[in-house]
């Protein structure tokens, strides 16, 4: 029976422990330059319907890393542009590779591609989750801190970041909270099924609207971009909105500890974060990218290994 | 002495029918996980200068698996949409690489690169022709019927896959009758070529305009959409002009036997073909697409290995 | 310490030297077979802004027989054209990859990548810059002439390429004569540092207008398109600012001796060349795109072995 990786909700907190463990054994492995190939001759396809660099490089990386193949197919290079089904797509590729890689729009794409694949599919980010993400930054602030025991806050868009997280912090048990606009929270449905997973671990989840609560006594501050990839539009009234919402001195400061700041990339300084914050010692940021080729690497062994 | 693969034309019987028997052999195999890297070190130019799913996964793949390495050039990517004649761009990859691949539109385009490429060249579809497909579908009949004596009957466009069609039904003996409306025949100059072939295997060769007439007997039933890439504009038009080419279950029933549909894909469905034919059990479209990759390997091989 | 291969300027005669003895082995070990993955396990990002032929498939090639990954990311499918700076870029491919080699427009913005990665950067063509095609070009005439005692004669454009070439020349050795047009000329400054480097060597340049007086006695002419990349709107206007710079007959006959044809592709026969010149025994320009995969070999050894 082959596993999707779609979002963290069907994975369990101890399954996910593991590849947390699995990324950190395969990094250390990595910088003491040992070479095992262990998806030779496995073929990965890796679908781009919106540009990447991070997810991109890190999943192409990961599979020649582990011996196996990435072929990189952006969207217009395939018939998925020119109206072939996402059905057909995924009883195509099913024939020829052990696994896809998925970049798109709405969630419900992904969802029927993998029901549609007899192959592994994993979620390189849509609309609604961005699980290899969190799980890189799960494993980051693992190594810095050496504990899942942590209160995370997410400041800004309710996004598929900010949703992702809430299904981390549930699966890991860890407390967050996030902190949005009005009109710019989390999906109801979403929050709803994290807390009742939440329950599970003891996590706790909390929806509030002033960043400054949400940070108090957060051992991890995380933000993103006020306008993703297809909001480009909503760019300036957006910046009115999210203005109170910018991670910078005051916010760090109101943690109260010693606190981290990470974000996923692409940044616009200035915005979400200050340059202050953003270039400082606190920020985990260039480990967290990295993270994305251990954490998935651990994904893709276990989904096509 | 290198050796193009442009058309089924300049290939003799006995050279084909090797070639589907590599290609099962190098399918079973693959099934088998055994691992032979007979193009270790040898790297193919994919060219596409038109969008794929099927060439440009199988081809790259199955170089992959051959051991050897696949460089994909969309046509924007490279001077040849900037400009760079065909003739230098032939003459320059042939310094760095060992085969070209390439999805283009004119067939002349593909006979003047193979003529000043002294690397083997392989056609990935041009407006007339496209070889690959009809071995990918010929090694799916013969897996299915276990013989080269059967009737074929190709519904619908003239275009490049009824084409080599007549060329793949002359070649390996097998008979075919085309069923296209008025003025969307097959060009009177190749019929004429492939009814001339056909002579030394004793294929017969038919061009009729009845769909109906076309199935008469037929072991095989295929079709291809109506508007291939390029003719999006004549979309409306050619839905009219082919309405009576939809193969369905009253097509199906009129072969008077147990038969097989095939389509090359993609496929637009409730057009040429019914959705029911599309997913019944007598569609063995998967394998047909599966099997460009064994098939296309063969080729690979044979040309330059 | 890292080095970056960014122009000729911050590498020394030696090396250099080195560098072209380098590719020719690797060239003579290629034609002979002669397998060795130096580079096993690296990866390279090349990053490309503008497209390319020989540039793109040499630097690919090259990596696969060094027995490393190239990535190919074009502008448009990473976040750079979406407003990452390229600063985070550079952070950003140090987690992940040994190498970048990139094609970009101005040299600032390598300049600025290199400064911020960590890892060796490659420049493969910048408004300024282009030295992966002169060291190609020295292999060249190096092979043809057994010394670095020539006369290069450059006609036309004083774009990247000449001024490539005069630190070529200047490092080298070798004697150089550029002939530009007024308002075409190569940079001052460049000229200038140019001329420095030339005094340790001994290498004689000079700035002309008449393309006749340049080639005197030259043992090697060069051109190079009129109008580059970017540049398509002045098109016209150049034909006629060129006009009398094309390398024909009457020029090449004007040097006095036996000499030979390069240049870099693509090329505009009729314009900055003629036909007869360029099909001639005397145009060495197949084995010039031929070594841009042996010099560029060299250079990835250097500063990525």
């Amino acid at each position: 029976m082959k596993r999707d990786f779609l979002t963290l909700h069907n994975w369990s907190s101890e399954e996910l422990k593991k590849l947390i463990a699995t990324a950190i054994k395969l990094k250390k492995e990595n910088k003491d330059n040992v070479k095992h190939h262990l998806l030779e001759g496995k073929k990965l396809a890796m679908i781009f319907e919106k540009p990447s660099t991070r997810t991109r490089v890190s999943f192409e990386v990961g599979m020649y890393e582990l011996g196996g193949y990435p072929l990189y197919l952006s969207a217009n290079d395939i018939q998925l542009n020119r109206g072939e089904s996402i059905k057909d797509t995924a009883r195509t590729l099913s024939r020829y590779v052990d696994g896809i890689m998925i970049r798109t729009k709405g969630h419900n794409i992904i969802e029927e591609l993998a029901e549609h694949a007899s192959i592994p599919v994993i979620n390189g980010l849509t609309d609604d989750f961005h699980p290899c993400q969190v799980m890189a930054d799960v494993q980051t602030i693992y190594e810095y801190t050496g504990t899942y025991d942590v209160k995370v806050a997410f400041i800004g868009d309710g996004n598929n970041m900010a949703q992702s997280w809430l299904f981390g912090a549930a699966k890991f048990g860890m407390d967050i909270s996030v902190a949005s606009p009005e009109g710019y929270e989390c999906k109801a449905d979403i929050v709803k099924a994290a807390a009742a997973e939440a329950k599970v671990t003891g996590a706790k989840i909390e929806m509030v609207r002033n960043p400054l609560e949400a940070v108090e006594n957060a051992d991890i501050v995380i933000t993103d971009t006020w306008a993703s990839m297809g909001q480009e539009s909503e760019k300036e009234a957006r910046k009115k909105i999210f203005a109170d919402y910018q991670v910078n001195r005051a916010l760090m400061d109101a943690t109260g500890k010693k606190s981290y700041f990470m974000h996923c990339m692409p940044a616009y300084i200035g915005q979400e974060v200050s340059e202050e914050i953003y270039e400082s010692d606190i920020s985990i940021i260039w480990d967290e990218a990295e993270n994305r080729l251990h954490a998935q690497k651990a994904v893709m062994l276990k989904v096509m290994g």
